[in-house]
């Protein structure tokens, strides 16, 4: 099934948006420790969903590969944040980066 | 008169759109030449917008700085855009770019 | 006196170096909750210094602007920095601040 | 034959700052219409390049992906800055590309 630039660039906003937010909660956590990695992930995602968007919105000629590895690490982040899930903004944000895996894959595809 | 982080960030996120749209129609249109100016307007406008976006979703401690440079550059290119209102494309993202502007200059004062 | 484009694209280019290397020493320490700020700001300070570069060798009619708001930003990170002088990463990142937050200002004014 | 971290970041902002300077070059040249590929091309390869940069300096655990992603794209850029070896700056700038290219294509293996 295909999807439109539109679509994909909608789900990298979001997850950009979700994954700024995480980064920023996890900071603020009592045990910051614990979410380091979290924390990391958090802000690759968010930069690789930000170029993703930038990419479709212009037209490039890279758009393609930049879904391709913008669902790899969307993927990996999701992971990382799922194990956090008592944490509510981890939970969402894990939400948010799967959706975006599945829909910049299908992009890349 | 006050200004969320969410209305903000969404007419940031507007204006990158705009602009990254604006930067490929103009390297696409039959004279490059005369938009020279105007695409390198749009790649600034588009970038400072989206560290302006990330900055506010991330509650960053420079969150109204980077506001105040936002609404400077929006503003250039809006002035910019403004006049190659022949084409659609510049003519809607110069209206993105003074929305964005005075957005911004709200959130930052 | 007067400083160069390339002078301040190289301190620019050493702050980016030790901000995001000090980011990533930060992730690794034994206690992660003390470099809360720290992270935060070693953040901000690359990526303003990467804009503030790439501003330069593209010749950005915006290029004095962004160096302003880089300078300030530098400034308030190599303050963070220095609170935490017993991590080597931290104190040399401090300096790379200064430095660049100096020239930055020179560059802009 | 492995490569260094400091010898790639080394690579990747040499070829930012050729790809940044081609860029405003092209943007100045009498003829731009001929130059619109190369301009899109410089900007998608100088991002990428200070992308790759900054995850190796902060040591990502997407670094090789990105490395990869940013050999094919200096890679393209390089042919077509290639294409215009009239121009001095693309001559340069395709030299870098190819280097660059390289050096990430061994670290990404």
């Amino acid at each position: 099934m295909a999807v439109s630039y539109e679509e994909c660039i909608k789900a990298c906003l979001e997850c950009m948006e979700a994954c700024n937010g995480c980064y920023d909660a996890c900071l603020k956590e009592e045990n910051v420790k614990m979410m380091a990695d979290c924390i990391r992930y958090n802000r690759e995602c968010a930069d690789i969903c930000a170029l993703a968007a930038k990419a479709m919105q212009s037209d490039s000629p890279f758009a393609k590969q930049i879904c391709k590895l913008c669902a790899d690490i969307c993927e990996a982040c999701g992971k990382m944040c799922e194990q956090h899930n008592h944490a509510n903004h981890c939970k969402e944000c894990a939400e948010s980066c799967f959706k975006c895996a599945e829909i910049c894959r299908t992009m890349a595809s």
